[in-house]
């Protein structure tokens, strides 16, 4: 798995003069590997630091906790790749995981032949290793690698795709339980446990659930926010925002519903809002500018006569929630084939009500295939 | 708020001869100010780092991303401390927030009149950032300071019994959920899906949410794991550990479930169990040693004629969902007044079924108060 992402990174290491590499950022992990660690709740309490992957002469080295060895079994089929795992949980002696972890990178830099130069994401790897690291290659030169793997992730391979398609079907039915649950008296919270119940059972197992379930009178921001205890009334929008994130990958999509017959300007603003998504997923195709992409959807609910959103108009998806290309209006970028993008324009009366409507799509040779399945009616 | 463990954190780095320091794990971060960032879906995407806590001369400075601007509000208003935001998300241009953080770092290590040696949580703290430091101040010397906030961390403020008190509470309201939703043909997950959904209505809002929810006959491995599509059946046993993470701060409590009557051994062994908890508890006072207090609950189960478990006894809680004092074999260190600690006696027939209970409970001059109220029959 993930044996493409692996060649073309050795191929740009290589490039590049370097014949080894460490990587700290979660992001560059997963695309890697394909080993996600579980983040519910936050980092696992034993792990003494982040998974690595260090790349020397061609092979790719990953390192985790020793709790997470069946997780991370799958990297240590690939021919390229050796799985080492780290003591991390014992009720026999104090709990000493930087120090393991520590020792397990150690050899690996220890046996560089002549390596003067190591790329290092900086950015992510803790300063405790990067200690580990200069004192077993003490003339090593460290350049700085963050940001490096993000142009090439910005093609999906089938298997992400498979990943990411799976994932967007999850949205779907946790749409479906949100719409089916917005109604009078329900609160933000309860709308957001019952899709959070959905997509759970659907998955057979946990998987976090990012990121909006907001009222549309929640002042000042009824744009995005995490589900509170707020009421929904009758006459109120509730925009709902579900990023599910399985399998390293992630996923997105957001639908507007309504606890009665919604308001003559809610009808209003719904309807151009879908109207501009369904005009932007007209417009994506290879070659045009994210910039050029961004300013159509704008100029639209502009034209249409009714306030322009202040967030990005979209975004791509994969190992990350938000990651290249950004739809803004500064990104010279152009589309291609094979990207994976959300789209999201929104209308919003901060205070009264707010519609956001949102698909994920990818980039085809000729037009865009969309990925999510949600209804986007009200 | 928080005030308590500043100055006591003020007073150890004097006496230790450090005057300033920079602290980068999450533990605490929120330990010394309160703030606990949200990390359902992991670290925010466009965080650029850890939140960092600056001590210098008396005075903390909070450093954290803008959007979480109001949730380390009340920091704030501390006389003895400091909040500083940084820029991460715009749609104006790229996402620089590794910088952003950089930069709000730098004046502060840069305004250190004439400190020779800073404390530093190596450990966590990014390279970028620990290059940051020693770029701002390139004649210092770097003390690693980790590890040294936890034996302060032991005794809990009243602050903090308010938070575990509440979260408890929670946990509560999942294992009644928990043991309503157990019965033949539900699957593990949704239990949890069911204990999900009663906290988090309870708590008005979403909460992190650890950590077992296993079937008796999983194996190899019936002890511990996150609930997965598992049919559980009349005659299957549901081992339910929840953690409930909320405010920054942790909390814990298992029960265990069965989908009918209980088999005979199934009898047998929750009562050992709970015996063994009972009597536990009953050991709890300030001045025994936790490698005691270990010893005395294996020991009742041993002598009841079971297979002791091979997990941890018990450990405390606070700011992390397991911490100093681990009630485990090596561990010479003394339960005092005011430790938190759980106490969580299993037995387990691999691959067959299996029982573990688990209390919270407040070290009292006198004993100990139980702070979780679920019901451990079965």
């Amino acid at each position: 798995m993930h044996q493409t992402q692996r060649q073309q990174t050795a191929d740009l290491l290589k490039a590049r003069g370097l014949d080894c590499a460490l990587f700290a950022f979660r992001e560059s992990v997963t695309w890697l590997t394909g080993f996600a660690p579980p983040v519910q709740t936050g980092p696992n309490l034993f792990s003494g630091g982040p998974a690595l992957v260090w790349y020397a002469g061609g092979h790719f080295w990953l390192i985790v906790q020793d709790v997470y060895a069946d997780l991370a079994a799958p990297f240590a089929q690939e021919a390229d790749g050796t799985l080492i795992t780290y003591a991390t949980y014992t009720i026999e002696q104090p709990i000493l995981s930087v120090d393991h972890l520590a020792a397990a990178l150690r050899p690996l830099v220890q046996d560089m032949r002549s390596a003067p130069r190591v790329g290092v994401e900086l950015d992510w790897l803790t300063a405790r290793l990067h200690r580990t690291l200069t004192e077993a290659a003490a003339s090593v030169e460290i350049v700085p690698v963050d940001g490096w793997l993000a142009p090439l992730r910005l093609i999906k391979t089938g298997e992400e795709l498979a990943l990411l398609r799976r994932n967007f079907a999850l949205c779907d039915i946790g749409q479906a339980a949100a719409r089916a649950a917005t109604y009078a008296g329900q609160r933000e919270i309860d709308v957001w446990a019952a899709a959070q119940a959905a997509i759970n059972g659907a998955a057979g197992c946990r998987v976090p659930l990012g990121n909006d379930c907001v009222v549309g009178y929640r002042s000042p921001n009824n744009i995005g926010g995490w589900p509170l205890d707020y009421t929904i009334r009758a006459s109120d929008s509730l925009i709902v925002d579900l990023s599910v994130v399985a399998g390293g990958y992630w996923s997105d999509g957001c639908g507007t519903y309504y606890a009665g017959e919604p308001t003559p300007r809610q009808q209003a603003i719904h309807q151009v809002a879908r109207a501009a998504l369904e005009f932007g997923i007209e417009q994506v195709r290879p070659g045009i500018a994210a910039r050029e992409l961004d300013r159509r959807i704008r100029a639209f609910i502009e034209q249409a006569g009714y306030p322009v959103y202040p967030h990005h108009t979209g975004h791509g998806v994969g190992a990350s929630g938000h990651e290249a290309p950004r739809i803004v209006p500064y990104n010279d970028e152009t589309l291609q084939a094979g990207m994976v993008i959300m789209l999201e324009p929104g209308i919003y009366y901060p205070g009264e009500t707010g519609v956001r409507l949102e698909h994920g799509l990818l980039v085809t040779p000729d037009g865009a295939e969309v990925l999510t399945q949600h209804d986007t009616g009200w």
